[in-house]
């Protein structure tokens, strides 16, 4: 059937033209893929649109190079969520990752983005460094040694569901247990405009975990309002707020949005409002 | 009738939950006022979102800021579209405006903003300072005396109907040459991901005319993609990169968006693929 894909949030609606291909329930979520006009095939989870095969480097890109950029070292990678596996991808184009554990909690979501959008999880399918658990990603945090990670990316839904255990202070608190001297954390913490109460209270909670935490500001023109935010964490230092110039070289050249110029833009682009309600 | 009221460009819709209250056709374009949930009233030109009472702080603080926060003096003002009065009203919040012609083709767009959405103008209508033309941007442009604007700013629709002409050389030369030495020149450059062509056009067109164009990137939700950008140009410098601390600290506490830091960021966000293309 031909015609409108929307997602509805208070009012506003964003929509794609065309066609379903895949409706159904996992033990987890509703999970849709749609074959689109404009942006390729995309993916929805409980109404929601995840990602797009013409419309996912923004979201990958940003997530995953300030953090990769700005760690001491990136031997060790978890990600949480991310079954599309675009996050996958763009971390392991960083020849200094050894060993990235993806743990994503809805095995069906692999399995229907490996089958009808390949591309976007791309290499790392196949990639030797690549290991894969389907298995709950608060667990996996928890159950982790100390020290034992570099990086540590969340790449969930809205905290709603399934992903409502990756927004809060025990979880983030384990994530900072497990992360080695020198690592970064970063989660995508929603859209400013859009859920504008939960940006800033996920940014307020990581600055009270972490010694520091800041957010970049960027684009998913499928998310609600097109403004979205990571935010990014780390112990030592805001380590993440430059790109170190040796990894940003190797990367830079297949990047479609991302560049340290284009990052610190993002870092800096902070609007009045959430400035004003950080400071309370 | 309540129900949806979209924007659809090239297989993507946005809408917003609402009722119509306006429906006419002026000599120019279709114009239309709904009120909507989540927004407030809000106005389309030909079926394309223009702004809202919630959602207008964006485009406004975008265009007017950086321009009046960064040109030599801000004494004359010119404005060309801009006919529901947002831009002129962020103008006005500046105290060394003395003199502010608005230039808008549409008549009914203005009688229809006051009406409905007088909020959005507030205080430029009855301002002293505020002079009103319903007119011709372009002929006021061409007919105007050399060096008699510190600031031109364009606030027009895109480049097809009544605001065609606001993009092109001749028109871009008559604003250069009725800039005063440390004047600043601004137009709305659309988006970089709805209009990736048009915008980098713009740009590159703006960079041959001025010695110095410089694109913004921030958002307007109801914009197709969300994303958009202003562009910025001078002549005897890009002095509109950073804001003067005076002028700034006047505004900044009436802002919504707008920080200098905000600005910044905005001028560094430009994506990987604009850099390359304005690189060629």
């Amino acid at each position: 059937m031909s015609g409108w894909i929307d997602e509805e949030h208070r009012g506003v609606r964003y929509g794609l033209a065309g066609v379903s291909l895949v409706e159904e329930t996992s033990p987890f979520q509703q999970i849709s893929v749609i074959r689109s006009e404009r942006y390729g095939r995309g993916l929805l989870l409980d109404g929601c649109w995840m990602t797009a095969e013409h419309q996912e480097r923004h979201y990958h890109e940003s997530l995953v190079h300030p953090a990769l950029c700005g760690a001491e070292a990136i031997e060790r990678i978890l990600v949480i969520g991310g079954g599309d596996g675009g996050t996958a991808r763009e971390c392991l184009r960083h020849n200094g990752v050894s060993h990235l554990d993806l743990v994503e909690i809805d095995g069906r979501v692999i399995e229907l983005s490996r089958e009808h959008l390949p591309g976007i999880g791309g290499s790392a399918w196949s990639d030797p460094r690549f290991h894969l658990t389907v298995g709950d990603g608060i667990a996996w945090v928890a159950e982790a040694a100390d020290a034992s990670y570099d990086v540590v990316l969340v790449d969930g839904s809205d905290p709603a569901g399934p992903a409502e255990g990756l927004f809060n202070r025990s979880f983030f608190e384990h994530c900072r247990r497990i992360l080695r001297p020198g690592g970064v954390f970063a989660t995508q913490s929603e859209s400013p405009e859009a859920f504008r109460d939960v940006h800033i209270a996920i940014v307020k909670l990581l600055r009270e975990v972490f010694h520091h935490a800041d957010p970049l500001y960027g684009w998913v023109p499928m998310y609600p309002s097109g403004w979205w935010s990571w935010t990014f964490a780390a112990l030592d230092s805001p380590r993440y707020l430059k790109a170190r110039p040796d990894r940003a070289a190797t990367i830079a050249g297949g990047c479609e949005i991302w560049t340290p110029r284009w990052q610190e833009g993002g870092f800096a682009a902070m609007p009045a409002f959430v400035e004003r309600a950080l400071q309370q």
